[in-house]
């Protein structure tokens, strides 16, 4: 199809091809959402004949326009589209849902024209937010950001802090289609077709809103081509009817996520006039823009001196600034708490490459990745506890692939008088359950700094767990610190046990140790600041070499942190029996001095000195 | 302070009071956020005045109203009231923040007239929701819930989430005043000032919205009072300054989260008139309401033939159904998927106790949280995977104490063709790292409506993980599953190694046992359906009679799930090498048939064999 002189006609044959193409490769595949799919059909169709630009030759063209099917369900839709611009063939349109086939259930970047997945609702906007940031204030590049979302993850709050953000930062290359089709997976959404009702919420958060009936092609060319002169993100609110165009379908509940059974199939695609092979020839962006960002240079890390007092989440911001003087494309983003995070020391430096998220840590992840899409290098930092907030962000952005890096900052009951609810006790847990992720806890200033420089270059999620209180610095700014290591601070042949700490529990380990010196008990400390990936084979010959004792400390809760990481280090080499004592958080922490908190919940040096007196006693 | 014949110079007053002791307390501690609750004090003190019901001596008085401070980081305010109510001594009130001191940094419910824990912004007006919800739908009581929201949380979705549904449910009993002092902690908030723009979103949500100042007292008077009329939830948002009425906080950047200094203090109490010790007699609810729910009968559970094929989720909503019988107490909610989680089937049958949450999963938790205030027996309901999306409302629930049943279906790579998105994969890792919680994985029907019902019983926050497939029924009816027991199902004196699945793998353990029979190779198995608590002597006797041979296989990441647990009993009782193979999904998986991707990550039954026979071989 020329996209130049298509009009209504070709845009609804258009429309009926892709709804066809839903419902053959989810009948074959015996699952699937059909009818999700073709209530987008003609928004779709007339989006790629006419407005998108897109070059599926070469995805990683910068100028290339994004889509992102915020509703990820409507898969059959979007691979439907790929095989009407070309980019697949009919036959692998039909291995959709298979085993080893790229065209999953719902979009992954196993595509290559997929810039995210989704498919957990309420997600696609908010990445387009980052996205479209990024064009505007990275890029400065003309390429526009296309959401397809759906009615039923309008209840998302995350859908809302995009809201707000794409309003504050005027993101004029945004544009948000609605697919109001009314039905949810077992009833009606909360509102239906009042169309109004999102026309008006979008406005009140000062976007332009326009209504349009979602199956009249000319209607919805008009909107596109408003929403593209307007100086703000615009929602586009489409009236639409799920599984539209099949009289058996059509606004029909009950079928979400049912694929059209064979015996119907016929039937189905006979009303949407039988299978088509229409090919569109989708406009490729004007030229070809340079890529963001990219030089890359050696930080200059910022040092301190032996015996400094200085807290991780200060050496954070110090480094994290100095990683940003050194390279271009490192971007900061902060959930309005750059203050205690430090971030702040990046966003003072460098304030066209700092991103205020206020207190929206879904946006802020969200952000992350979009940006990340464009190859930035983004650092997001929060509370640690608050990363809480965010990790089916977090999750889903392990699906996608994306190279973000997270910096949590007052970890544990060591914060002190503010109480639980700012304690992060499970973000190591969390974090270490997120696929291919990297988990690092340093435990003075010096490691800090070289591990953020690591961060840079590490792909994948990463994690770094901050602390709140001063810590003095213990190693010199000569050491090095790779990721997947560990420091043995204290070794010697009369050793007796390992004590690990991670973090702040390494100071207390140090106690120990010169508390038990006096009692004629010789221990190892070993420094666990990469819990993930951990220092298998450094902690097995720790453990090994001081009589297969062991003594973790961690001011997280005993699941799934430092301790949990360790036997399961220990676990590979198996064989011989460890003594093992873990010295987690394990009741509910209330307000009082760090000091305080570290004693009464069994974490501190004279516990780890007790510990250590029972395994030799 | 008579409050039937308090005018605005008594509010006034009382307001100045609140304000020094936030001052004087927070001084006294060296933290808090005095400002933050100086900008809210006239609104505090008419509320607590005129319109507050509430009955300090007898807090568990199903009639009293609920004051939630969604901005929790105002707890020096609230201390205040409850000073200015005779709740607590002066005295008490300068022991905030102190180690041991019932004053925390945010309110937990460690104090009496504390509903939920607040500090992670964003919480308390979702859950009032859940309050809210209770007294119109469950209690039928006219109680009203009041929640002091502060601007900067406005940023959070959750926060529109619970605007949504608040509209939705037609709360009229439910009044969030925004306390609009235009400053976060580090800027200013995105709409500064700007009560139009809350207050036209508001609306646009349906709610009934008055604009209003904040230190006028009269106009707060009669915004509360044109707030009780409305047929429908009602936004004050109030026009503040931070730090009001102190030269030297008035509306100053960079005060958040900071106490005045001794030195400056008494220079503050100044400009407040001096301290005060007026009394308020806080209308108590007239008459005393009789308790929600209640009855507790034991419930007639499904029961299913060996043999039978019936998957756990479904299991899950014929127990709850039954469950809800037994008892008018239990209540239902769910994330808009009941007809994949199976709590539809509660919904049919007791419509009145089921809450359709919508995709809105933070407020689905915090509803539920809402209801265990009203000491309601809630149980929620969504795929496994999206209660990440509520991880920060978890852990914050199990701060406030609550009693909530979570049940998350979609477990792992076995529900096929949806792909990663809709995969739990680190839901067990998620869950074990709340404080306090009991995490459970059915393998069979008759084991799911077992534990179901213990749930019911079951304090703190528990978690059921459910499959999608069907999967045989193994256990007779007959047989009990208490929660913190495993089950052994084959076992002899032969058994070389012991294999240990929880779920979906228990039946991939039992098909690896058959061929390995065939082998001349005896193993035990073990179900591990509870998986936090764990039945370590359970799992330390089988694993000790078998050679200390053992292969955990868990459809999860391998990190913080089943394997790490029972490393972690393993370790309890120490002094015996142990030889482990884990089995758990170590890549990012895709669509395809649950056989074939329980096989390509390595978790079936040939897997399993194969790490029995290396460990044997």
């Amino acid at each position: 199809m020329d996209q130049r002189t298509a009009g209504s006609e070709e845009w609804r044959a258009l429309a009926q091809q892709l709804r066809a193409d839903s419902i053959r490769s989810s009948t074959g595949a015996g699952s699937g959402h059909p009818t999700s799919s073709m209530s987008a059909a003609d928004l779709m169709s007339v989006l790629m004949s006419k407005y998108l630009r897109y070059d599926f030759d070469e995805p990683e063209n910068p100028g290339n326009d994004h889509l992102i099917f915020s509703k990820g369900h409507a898969s059959p839709l979007l691979y439907s589209m790929y095989k009407a611009a070309g980019a697949i063939t009919d036959e692998e349109l039909m291995t959709f849902r298979e085993f080893g086939s790229r065209l999953q259930g719902h979009p992954t970047p196993v595509l290559p024209w997929v810039d995210v997945a989704t498919g957990s609702l309420g997600q696609g906007l908010p990445i387009g937010i980052g996205v479209a940031l990024a064009g505007k204030y990275l890029d400065e590049e003309p390429y526009r950001v296309w959401v397809l979302c759906g009615d039923s993850e309008m209840a998302e709050g995350s859908m809302w802090e995009a809201f707000q953000h794409a309003s504050f930062y005027k993101l004029d290359n945004l544009v948000a289609i609605l697919d109001m089709n009314r039905l949810g997976q077992t009833r009606e959404t909360m509102d239906g077709w009042n169309g109004d009702h999102y026309a008006s919420r979008a406005r009140a958060f000062g976007w332009h809103a326009i209504e349009v009936d979602g199956h009249d092609p000319e209607a919805i060319d008009n909107a596109y081509s408003e929403a593209l002169g307007n100086d703000g993100p615009t929602l586009i609110v489409a009236k639409t009817k799920k599984g539209y165009g099949v009289s058996f379908l059509e606004d029909v509940d009950g079928m979400h996520g049912k694929p059209v059974t064979p015996d119907r199939e016929e039937a189905a695609l006979e009303e949407l006039g039988g299978t088509n092979d229409l090919r569109v020839d989708v406009h490729k962006p004007d030229g070809t823009a340079s890529t963001g960002g990219g030089s890359t240079g050696e930080a200059d890390l910022p040092t301190w001196e032996l015996g400094d007092e200085e807290a991780t989440r200060g050496a954070y911001g110090a480094a994290l600034k100095a990683v940003g003087g050194a390279r271009d494309d490192v971007v900061a983003l902060d959930g309005e708490v750059s203050n205690s995070t430090h971030s702040q020391e990046f966003a003072e430096e460098y304030p066209e490459r700092y991103f205020e998220m206020f207190i929206a840590e879904q946006q802020m992840v969200a952000a992350a990745v979009g940006m990340s899409v464009r190859r930035y290098v983004p650092f997001a930092s929060s509370f640690a506890a608050f990363f809480s907030r965010a990790y089916d962000f977090i999750r889903m952005a392990a699906i996608s692939g994306a190279d973000l890096r997270l910096s949590g900052s007052h970890a544990g009951v060591s914060i002190g008088e503010d109480g639980p609810s700012q304690m992060a006790l499970e973000d190591i847990a969390m974090m270490r359950a997120v696929h291919g992720s990297t988990v690092l806890q340093p435990s003075d200033a010096n490691q800090t700094a070289k591990l953020v420089a690591q961060m840079a270059d590490t792909s994948g999620i990463s994690f770094m767990r901050t602390l709140r209180p001063k810590t003095p610095v213990i190693y010199s700014a000569e050491e090095d610190f790779p990721i997947g290591g560990s420091k043995t601070i204290a070794s010697s042949d009369d050793d007796e046990v390992t004590i690990i700490g991670s973090g702040i529990t390494v100071h207390e380990a140090i106690k120990a140790a010169d508390a038990l010196a006096g009692e004629n008990i010789s221990v190892r400390i070993v420094d666990c600041y990469s819990i993930k990936p951990i220092d298998a084979a450094g902690i097995q010959a720790a453990v090994r070499a001081t009589g297969n004792r062991v003594v973790v400390a961690e001011d997280h809760w005993p699941e799934g942190g430092v301790g949990e990481a360790v036997l399961s280090a220990l676990a590979e080499d198996g064989g011989e029996p460890v003594e093992f004592r873990h010295l987690a958080v394990t009741k509910m922490p209330g307000s009082g001095k760090s000091e305080e908190l570290l004693s009464s919940h069994g974490i501190d040096a004279e516990h780890i000195a007790r510990a250590v007196r029972e395994l030799v006693g």
